[in-house]
């Protein structure tokens, strides 16, 4: 079915313990829609680029079979540009600059299809923007996604509270769970959300794996120990992708397959942090995916009782 | 089969968000018998305690079948005192006092029965008191794991490479893995490693679980999570319990039936930090833990492939 993304198109320079690049694409759309492509087969983009923009990067996009014609080009703008460094360890990271751009004035209008659509993710941007497109959908969508951060809940989050009652899942990570909820606790925290609006909980926890909260149950999926990790820019947006691309192609909502799209989701954050920005995700195939799934169950697979 | 255990006898002082005791009993010794005394009927403590140490102390121990035939009764000295402080997110203690009085001078010496054992687990101290138990036995056990620190890794690294050499468990936390590796990735880690003697080591991550890797496998068991933590004092200890305790009752040291006993440290670490000190693993029922194994099963199960 089909998966709408609303998120960045962005320009990135990163650097890393293990690597430094000039501009090159990123954004939080691109990562969440070139990791759901592998899975869903109907993935579109909602959102914005300046004149700087360039077509290979779109032709990437178009590539991966993903309806751009929702990405506006702003002819008189520059593209979102985002450039930051990862400490030793790659759990702290300073952001150097950030330039918005096209992003400063950045109004989603949807097309009358897309006002149709089954699955909706909500990548990273002002709560407002992310209800704007919630308000223009013709009819309520069987999953709405929305990820966020601190840096909402700091600066808006009168706005971010009001989209929360209108999301099934919202996907965060721990810290950011504990500020949210003011609990400690991260099972106390998921209970204070869920009153918030969401049905299900998801805490991204990076090397550690992800924990799922909703119908008063639990799911932990490990991350998987990787040789090497050379950039984690885009692993949550990857997982949000490889989750919610599963639970499209699938049409199941229920928690037992919301489940399984955790494990793609992971699977999928696991590619993403192997090689610098987006450059992983360009080019799996379905053995890689397959055979890092495998992995990833044979992680945590014990016979007992 | 028979499980000694070496480690600490000891009194604590405990400060903790959630909680504030005087002396009670505490040390490796301790958390690591009582915790494997639930899986293995047949668990002994080779220790050291002074005038000080109350009966009562040593009744709860015999209360949980335990043999402490091996914990000599030092007449003229004190038993070992530490108090520590924890931080508002409890992944951060301090120590506030320690004093050594009868570990000082600790030279443990086994029973004859004792020196014929199958199961062995080092519980931290000096590396060179470990390998002094290791050298008095008369038979290679099946299983030896020992459990150390950054401290000894600091100050008596040689002797810590010495005794690595002759046990096939180690178990130590993530930070650790990383100091005495010198690699950030914990795979890599566990390769460097597993080249120093140990065939199997476990990772423990606290709240996100703990890592096995051995015959060139890996195992995730996550950690479930609970309401409430008060007092995560000897919950890497109990986990080592758990474990051992397991391996010594089935008899079985394969990497499979480690996993299962991964799974029941796990469940015993998650017991230890309810309450304050060794209080909840005084008065575990064996529903208790069939019903926790459970909801440990039941958070990473998924049907996939």
């Amino acid at each position: 079915m089909k998966l709408l993304v609303l998120g960045t198109v962005a320009y990135d320079a990163i650097e890393t313990p293990f690597g430094k690049t000039d501009k090159i694409l990123g954004g939080a759309g691109t990562y969440i829609a070139l990791s759901a492509s592998y899975l869903d087969e109907s993935v579109g983009i909602i959102s914005i680029v300046g004149n700087d923009f360039e077509d290979e990067c779109l032709d990437l996009l178009k590539d991966h079979n993903i309806d751009i014609s929702g990405i506006e080009i702003k002819k008189d703008d520059k593209t979102f540009f985002w450039s930051g460094r990862y400490s030793q360890d790659m759990n702290v990271r300073d952001t150097i600059n950030t330039e918005l751009n096209v992003l400063s004035n950045f109004s989603p209008v949807l097309s009358d299809k897309d006002k149709e659509v089954d699955f909706l993710m909500l990548g990273n941007l002002h709560p407002s923007t992310q209800l704007s497109v919630l308000k223009q959908l013709n009819k309520r969508p069987k999953i709405v996604a929305l990820d966020t951060m601190n840096f909402w809940m700091d600066s808006a989050l009168d706005e971010l509270l009001n989209v929360l009652k209108e999301v099934d899942v919202l996907t965060i990570n721990d810290q950011e769970a504990r500020q949210l909820s003011g609990e400690y606790s991260l099972k106390l925290a998921s209970r204070k959300i869920l009153e918030m609006g969401p049905k299900v909980l998801i805490i991204k926890k990076g090397e550690h794996g992800a924990i799922m909260f909703g119908e008063d149950k639990m799911f932990y999926g490990p991350a998987i120990p990787l040789d090497i990790v050379n950039d984690p820019t885009g692993a949550g947006d990857s997982f949000a992708g490889g989750f919610m691309g599963y639970l499209a192609k699938t049409g199941d909502c229920s928690f037992e397959n919301m489940k399984r799209a955790l494990i793609y989701g992971s699977v999928m954050a696991s590619f993403c942090i192997e090689e610098m920005g987006t450059k992983r995700l360009e080019y799996l195939s379905k053995k890689d995916i397959s055979d890092r799934l495998q992995d990833f169950i044979n992680l945590s697979k014990v016979d007992i009782n």
